[in-house]
């Protein structure tokens, strides 16, 4: 058998997610179909991690092992002639046998963008929440750096995560300004479920002045989601890229 | 009456262009049927020029005199609430009573965005042509040099234009490139049918060299149209800005 490895990008806003869903549109439930016809044979795909409904892609990564023998360089060809056009495959590899998209990574690149035009970007729409508020950008800067580091991020995790351990390394909270876009980029060893979505609802409190920077490493110490600002929309955030060593 | 200037953005993808049309979702008719449901009153909507099905604004302009009173700043908000998420007002504007969204325009700036990925890019894909083969900028930007200036452009104008008038004052065609992407900027005093997307088509011709860049003289010279490029696909052409003196 060979180990394919597949980056892919997907527009997320008709996918109800990427983890398949019994009579729903999912990213893993199209992909899987898609290439069960290339190859002939069941597959079964395995994620770098899920997106929830709505979250966007641009370098998700993928793995499935096959006896087929399509070669390498035509795997991207073969399989966008039969996707659909909000989900395209960008790049593949072949990898050793024992690779595994999920237990390989070492680490993920989210990016979330906030449109803080007077009124909603037509262009951007699907990839930005519109927020027209006022923000203060530099206490963000100073609460992003203060999430930075490993730390438990149990109040920045959905409530009903059943994971255990929530420490996790967050290497860095980038904010940058693009005319009227704010894009808040969080690179880190690992993600809770909806981590970065409740870090950019947080930031945003920050930036309404309705929490301190200075309160940042006391509701990391508090363990409590209650403690942390809203879960910032699906529809603003993409899994930007999946790191692996080597 | 009012006269009220309104700057509009649109996603082309699902109108049948600009212009009003019988039994189809133009933003022309989108746009009336809001502002009379407001005003309460019949208006005729004046454009600063048509865009064809498929092509985006990001600054349209447009005029309509009213009776009401909403006042100014007002406008975007009342009109945003009823519109669809693929149009949006982003100003308002009191104008004198002769100002007219097509007869001051002074100046167009269109864009033209292609996606020179080897596969087509999920989140740019409604706003960009992919055009995945080889293109060499260099001649590309020596061809649009020397499109530049007042000319008669009657190669680069859809055939069957009833215009007789042919000569336009071009400012500049400036290529920039962004990652994966190749950005036209057209900015001229007025633009016949078809021109950008002609202009376009032949910057392609040249870049994949079809068309020596030195060949462009003649092709303005012998006004046919035959002698310039294709028009390239609509989705790719926005209408960036339309300028007014003062």
């Amino acid at each position: 058998m060979r180990n394919i490895k597949l980056t892919i990008a997907y527009d997320g806003t008709k996918f109800h997610g990427f983890q398949v869903q019994p009579q729903l549109r999912t990213v893993q439930g199209v992909l899987q179909d898609m290439i069960e016809s290339v190859v002939g044979h069941p597959v079964s795909i395995i994620g770098s991690g899920r997106t929830d409904a709505g979250v966007h892609a641009r370098g998700q990564v993928v793995n499935f092992k096959t006896t087929s023998r399509v070669p390498l360089e035509k795997w991207p060809i073969v399989c966008n002639v039969k996707l659909p056009n909000d989900l395209v495959v960008q790049a593949s590899e072949e990898v050793p046998d024992d690779w595994h998209a999920r237990f390989n990574a070492t680490g993920k690149v989210y990016r979330y963008v906030i449109d803080r035009g007077a009124y909603p970007d037509v262009f951007t729409r699907h990839f930005s929440y519109h927020y027209p508020y006022p923000l203060r950008i530099e206490p963000m800067v100073e609460a992003a750096r203060l999430l930075e580091g490993r730390h438990d991020f149990t109040s920045f995790c959905a409530a009903a995560t059943p994971v255990e351990d929530k420490v996790r390394l967050l290497h860095a909270v980038e904010l940058i300004e693009q005319d009227h876009l704010l894009v808040i980029t969080c690179r880190g060893e690992g993600f809770l479920y909806n981590m970065v979505r409740i870090i950019v609802g947080t930031l945003l409190d920050v930036g309404r002045g309705k929490i301190a920077p200075d309160e940042i490493p006391e509701i990391l110490k508090a363990c409590d989601r209650t403690r942390a600002g809203l879960t910032a929309p699906a529809h603003g955030l993409t899994m930007w890229e999946v790191l692996y060593e080597g």
